[in-house]
């Protein structure tokens, strides 16, 4: 099975001690037991590939001068027309050749990094990733479990250097799971991933050799199960839990929970 | 009282539609009527500044070439030295001088675009956003509500493609209020500031001249009102609600609530 992990980690010095660099070293393991297992991988480092984060005119050439860019409008029409940039239409292949997709990054301020924000801003172009599919009475949109890239898996590998308490269900910090949502369900569940449960490592910066060695059978683990993991049970858009067009879950469903955990089938938060 | 905009729109095409852009225009009305009341306005237009999104070594020139790059570490080296790079130590000092921080960007995949992203990435570096304050049994840095930025208020307008409804207690989107927690509370709140309801515009792309006026009028209501509306009730860190060093928050605190909601003094998501 074909594998697409996908990272975002600041370009290292290539001495030595680069081995040794948290986020270089987990992909290092997982390529390995994925490669063990025969499977095919392909990586996106975006650092080292040097992505350009922002979306702006240069992505869409033949949009003329004069007019105004509205961004939706542009990346719909440049799809379309098979006239994104090449560098874009290189991930969007990748994606559509990947099984699975593994976004692996560093929690800064409880989000991604903005380069592979900036991925996702580029490469889940309209027509590609939204925008996809009719509206009708019986879909809004092939979203939320449908669309591109359905029947594929996605997985995020996240590393953060906050104690594991604090993101916790009452920690200060919010639970991970709910930091996530964002990404999880609004960017990896809405093109049609079945997104796996993440897989964290806390208080990265401080990690020991024997902390490493945990995360790394933790996470060769995780790779050996990838096609079999039961993914986080989002509810699909059209299946009939979501009134249609105001897409509010339906009054009997839910009961007992609330804010995002309403979206999942357990309603786990 | 000094105010400080900042925007992540893209920069538009200097023809005579560029004051029809939404971002703009929402932009152009708060600062009147700020100047109207007398205050002074700074504007970060990132896309105009060609802001720099990714943290790469070039952040920190000081790095010898043959130290691998932390980025925690080099962020505190770097800002105890005055290290930083020049735009960098710009938009510090603008915070510094600005009573009230406005975050003016549309909502792409939920969050902001990645080169608002990059500017939070960058700005808010170890030293002046994080690692600030000491560690002790009452006190677990100067965060949540302690910090450089804490006396000083920051609210974000966010402008949305979609429906409302789509973004309401039970919308499929998840609620705006939770989808926001993450920028709120852990970029906002964090270093220091107050934080005032968000003010959202939805179906942005599809504001008719009505829609638009209504809009205006609710902004400018917003910025006559900036140093007076009460801010999101978020508890703070250091002032008994949570247990040092775990973080949780006690355990007689927050019955009834939540998820992100468990950290508000009123309980609501």
């Amino acid at each position: 099975m074909p594998r697409d992990g996908r990272l975002a980690h600041p370009k290292l010095a290539g001495d030595g001690r680069q081995a040794a660099a948290l986020g270089a070293a987990l992909r290092d393991v997982a390529m390995a037991e994925l490669e063990a297992a025969g499977h095919a991988v392909q990586v996106s480092d975006l650092y080292a590939q040097r992505w350009k984060s922002e979306v702006d005119r240069a992505d869409f050439p033949q949009l003329p001068q004069d007019v105004r860019l509205q961004v939706p409008a542009a990346s719909r029409d440049a799809f379309a027309a098979g006239a994104l940039t090449g560098d874009v239409l290189a991930e969007q292949r990748k994606l559509l050749w990947a099984d699975a997709l593994i976004l692996q990054f560093p929690l800064w301020w409880f989000s991604m990094p903005a380069i592979l924000k900036g991925w996702v801003d580029r490469v889940f172009s309209f027509g590609f990733a939204y925008g996809v599919g009719e509206h009708s009475e019986r879909c809004w949109g092939d979203r939320y479990g449908e669309g591109t890239l359905a029947g594929r898996r996605a997985m995020v590998v996240v590393t953060i250097g906050g104690w594991q308490e604090h993101y916790g269900a009452r920690g200060i910090n919010g639970p991970i799971d709910d930091l996530l949502f964002p990404i999880q369900h609004g960017i990896l569940f809405y093109p049609g991933y079945d997104v796996l449960p993440p897989f964290v490592v806390y208080r990265a910066d401080r990690l020991d050799p024997d902390g490493f060695a945990q995360a790394a059978d933790r996470l060769r683990e995780r790779m050996r199960t990838l096609a079999t993991t039961p993914p986080i049970p989002y509810r699909k858009q059209n299946h009939g839990d979501y009134l249609i067009p105001t897409m509010q879950l339906r009054p009997d469903l839910g009961r007992g929970a609330a804010g995002f955990a309403l979206h999942r089938l357990d309603g786990k938060g």
